[in-house]
């Protein structure tokens, strides 16, 4: 396993002190829970937003946390939903008397935590909703989903709610606005390669010299079909046919475009990717007014990546021009 | 080669335009001599400053072009450098009364294409300077270098001197500067893996499943030793030593810190690089004034990282939290 790594089992937890020792200033970690949050939150005239999922996602969700973006994030393990338990004690230490707003990606494991830990916060008298992401057209269920999945399509809803609620949105409309990003978001992705999570030690799958997986999950779940390496342009055009045509995504429609990086995959890659997705989907008759290329979703060093479309209104377009201070600046 | 690629022979001219075609109001592309500048420049009021080098090491160096970074780059093909002509045709395009800085790190086939492309810019009566860049520790000389190498490093150069030209700064003071940060700026950097240029479709070298090469240079020179995978902490440890004892820097030293990736290492394991190192930095008596952790010069999908230190002052600070407008945002 070709990892910079120590003992596996403390992967997660030494990644996160590093998240914080870089921005001593505005994040914290609590070891206790495996979150990450604001030094300035709660505040009751905000409502708080906050997301878990398993790690190896990087920078989803841990390093996504300041000010317009996520308030807190408590990852499981890699590729592991978090337990409960630390769903509801990041809820309690975020709660806000405007209430709290549970992001999560539509998972078996993400859905059983966040129900249990949302539970658990209403009984202590939190105000929780929940908005639950699935922008994943590959396939309807998948090996650890019931319905889509939710991938790198999940940054927009981030950033749409993590700026209204700077703005002092309420919970009520925080969760509106959610689920209408979700209702225009959709994105699919392919890998050349699969990864190893530092405490299996293996790759969780292999692909052959000349073989592509579209449609992949960010697990590793299997996608649509397994094919020849294709060139890039071909593989570019598929992945955009798929995502265009489920909307679908019209001539005429404004767009923001984000083509995501599966972590092993240089830049120069996906910039050569985005300058033919860019002349395809203009073609279309779309109109491209934000476009976000580099690694933002996800699965170690997976070779791969995915193509989002968003469609656009006047609301949606001055959020996505927000402000937002993160760990690292993606957005 | 499990690449995002159409034609080999493409890929860099297609990378540049799906760079532009990303950043259409601040960069432009100019086919003809393969190089991406500001939409914006040149201006006599300020002194443009420009860098060429091989491709392979976005987002180093054309995807850094924009206010108080570069005002253009131009990259060579894959590992290669720039033609002396486009180093001359690009330096015709920014070129202002106030003169053009050339950056450029110290390998000969850049040194080769600085300097005639200088002549021939001077011949036209424009006033050139040049900075170059030599801050890997790992060896004295090296398969393409008289002298050290020039690698991550480069970004602190590019940033001080970047931000003094948009205050106004003349040639002659920005030489000074220039120089002034390579004097007090040390890297050491490693490999976990090799990597494979588009054009060579095999990789540029090959390490065993146990193996890891340490002072490798970011074209896959050999470094100091070749030497059995270690844990994440013992690595981060050897190249600290490495490079602190080199300028040395000293208890009481105020720092930045750059953990910079190679291309193919996921952020996560970058941040737990990062936690260990600001520990044992600090255990060192020095401060960490600026922290730096993701992708800045990258050697396509290479697994590995590279550690820069830098010895701030009040002036080199203050340039290093002065604003950049750059296509991808890491400064």
């Amino acid at each position: 396993m070709k990892k910079f790594v120590n003992d596996p089992k403390d992967f997660v937890p030494e990644m996160l002190k590093g998240i914080a020792l870089a921005n001593p200033k505005t994040l914290k970690y609590i070891p206790e829970y495996n979150l990450i949050m604001r030094t300035d939150i709660p505040r009751d005239d905000k409502v708080s937003v906050m997301q878990g999922s398993g790690s190896g996602h990087e920078p989803a969700h841990v390093m996504v946390v300041g000010r317009g973006m996520l308030d807190a994030a408590c990852p499981g393990n890699v590729f592991a939903a978090p337990p409960a338990d630390f769903v509801y004690q990041t809820t309690k230490l975020v709660a806000s008397k405007k209430g709290v707003l549970h992001l999560l990606n539509n998972y078996t494991g993400d859905t059983m935590s966040f129900d249990m830990g949302r539970e658990m916060a209403e009984a202590d008298g939190i105000v929780v909703k929940t908005v639950v992401i699935n922008d994943d057209v590959a396939v309807k269920d998948s090996t650890w989903t019931v319905g889509r999945r939710g991938v790198a399509g999940n940054f927009f809803v981030m950033k749409a709610v993590g700026a209204a609620s700077e703005r002092g949105a309420s919970l009520d409309d925080l969760e509106k606005l959610g689920k209408r990003v979700v209702a225009v978001t959709r994105t699919m992705g392919m890998a050349l390669t699969g990864c190893t999570p530092p405490a299996k030690g293996t790759p969780i799958f292999t692909l052959g010299d000349d073989e592509m997986e579209m449609g992949i999950g960010i697990h590793g779940e299997p996608g649509r079909k397994r094919v020849k390496l294709a060139k890039a342009n071909e593989i570019a055009d598929e992945l955009l046919e798929a995502v265009a045509s489920d909307l679908p995504y019209k001539a005429g429609d404004e767009v923001a475009v984000m083509v995501n990086g599966m972590g092993g995959t240089p830049i120069s890659e996906l910039y050569l990717l985005y300058g033919h997705i860019h002349e395809q989907v203009t073609k279309r008759g779309m109109k491209i007014k934000h476009n976000y290329v580099g690694n933002y979703c996800t699965s170690l060093e997976m070779a791969g990546f995915s193509l989002t479309l968003v469609k656009l209104d006047p609301e949606l377009e001055d959020l996505l021009n927000a402000p937002a201070e993160i760990a690292i600046r993606v957005f």
